[in-house]
């Protein structure tokens, strides 16, 4: 079955995941929570805590079904309240102010109806935007896409833009990356062949962050860069909770609330109405927080 | 116009409030921002930081009008898009973790139709949970209760109980105290009677409030009690994101951003997948953030 082939390699993703990251770190090993869904399925969440890199993270798998609520079903616009749904979900929130935050989603959807869909995306959230490693990041993301179609990144890039977005703040969460969904069987293409997509989105992720990683990994810095690293991750935590779907989702379908809220940082700041001093690399970053930059080619 | 007149108490109160906090926090002053709305009216917030006692706090007055947007006025059941608010919000973050968070709020709002009500509540929400200062802080709401309606504490007990609650953890924000919302004219009560009401829960807080903070400011802590409170402020970051319908109700009528999330702290934290040691203070605590309990009959 189609649904069995996407959940094994989803499980296969994660494991493969787990030991890139652990690898890049180098520092501390994800420990495994296995849990059940209330209805059926469950998942494994793989966690890395104080590594070398990385302050907290998270990698997990899930495979669930059950039954959408009403509620939900009104906001999924379905038929039908049977669902399964397999993924893996990722959050990356690094020590250091100098390393970017990422998060990386693949996901699969099976509607009552046999209506099935994937959806994910990639995005970077640097604390100080770094422009080489932003535009290496975003000729990455267009690579993988550009193997499946060349309308994939612009309108992929696009979405990211405007779902990765804080709509009370007007500021991106980071430099976006991509983000798709119900990406189903059509006419153009097979569900096969968007399921191929997803798997060499799921490939990409990896060389893509570590790169950034060791690239950064041993950069200086202080007090100043440590408190504007506390606030962006502030802005991340009102991300998470005020818009993310795959929160929403999480919290609306019984998931595991450990599993969905590892991706909160270990330490976050609020600080009323800061304002980076003119000039600075802080008010250099809050800059390029805009939606529909070009990326591939900003000027550095 | 009694609407002028509940603003000019409003505005009265924030003053009173913020000398009241002043007086007792002792090291610092409230700064002042004054906002506009882009429809109407606006707000000054009174914004103490890196105070004595507290480590960031806000005593905001509004009064906006407008217009409603389609989906919240669907949300409050409105049949008019015009409406006018105006109230004082308040919000405590202590420095220590002996001292309990705090929040309060009045609030009287029209709608189009002449439709008018009043609507506010205080709550506790203490790191380390103090049975004798619970019942304390109740018995004082109980006592401005009493004075209007018997009924009054019950029922508002009951709504604060189910209203600060994070459904997604099964645990209330702290120990409660009252909530109450849509106090309109009826045939038992003026809309005089239901302001004379929330006059004196306004008044109420600062007693109440107060006489903990002076209870508990020298009580010593170490680093495993500031942890915890960074946890329980955690909770609280997710209490005022996913759930709080003022905030909601800012961000989704043009409120100014740093006036509203003045709510969340300085500082917080999650760790993944946190239990408190069995026996711990931390998990006598995580046993008393639940519904229901009689608080005015507690054992001690």
């Amino acid at each position: 079955m189609f649904r069995e082939e996407v959940e094994a390699f989803m499980r296969q993703f994660q494991q493969y995941l787990v030991q890139a990251l652990e690898t890049c770190d180098g520092g501390a090993a994800f420990k495994a929570d296995e849990w059940q869904h209330a209805e059926g399925g469950g998942g494994v969440s793989r966690i890395i805590e104080n590594g070398a890199v990385l302050e907290k993270g998270g990698v997990n798998f899930s495979a669930v079904h059950g039954q959408l609520s009403p509620s939900f079903l009104k906001m999924l616009e379905m038929p039908d309240p049977q669902f399964f749904a397999t993924g893996v979900s990722v959050v990356m929130h690094p020590h250091s102010p100098m390393v970017p935050i990422t998060h990386m989603n693949v996901r699969y959807f099976e509607a009552g109806n046999g209506t099935a869909w994937f959806g994910g995306g990639i995005d970077l959230t640097p604390i100080y935007v770094d422009l080489n490693q932003a535009r290496a990041f975003h000729e990455a993301m267009q690579e993988v896409c550009a193997k499946h179609h060349p309308s994939y990144y612009p309108e992929f890039k696009k979405w990211a833009d405007d779902y990765f977005y804080n709509q009370h703040r007007a500021e991106t969460r980071g430099v976006g990356g991509i983000f798709f969904d119900r990406l189903m069987a059509t006419e153009e293409f097979s569900l096969e062949q968007r399921f191929a997509f997803v798997r060499d989105v799921a490939y990409a992720f990896a060389p893509a962050y570590t790169a950034i990683i060791n690239q950064n990994r041993n950069l200086a810095f202080g007090e100043q860069e440590k408190q504007w690293q506390l606030i962006r991750r502030g802005r991340y935590v009102e991300f998470n909770l005020v818009y993310d779907r795959g929160t929403k989702f999480g919290l609306a379908t019984g998931g595991r609330i450990e599993s969905i809220l590892m991706s909160l940082p270990q330490y976050a700041s609020w600080v009323y109405n800061h304002q980076p001093a003119p000039g600075s690399a802080e008010e250099k970053t809050l800059h390029y927080l805009k939606k529909d930059i070009d990326w591939l080619s900003v000027e550095v």
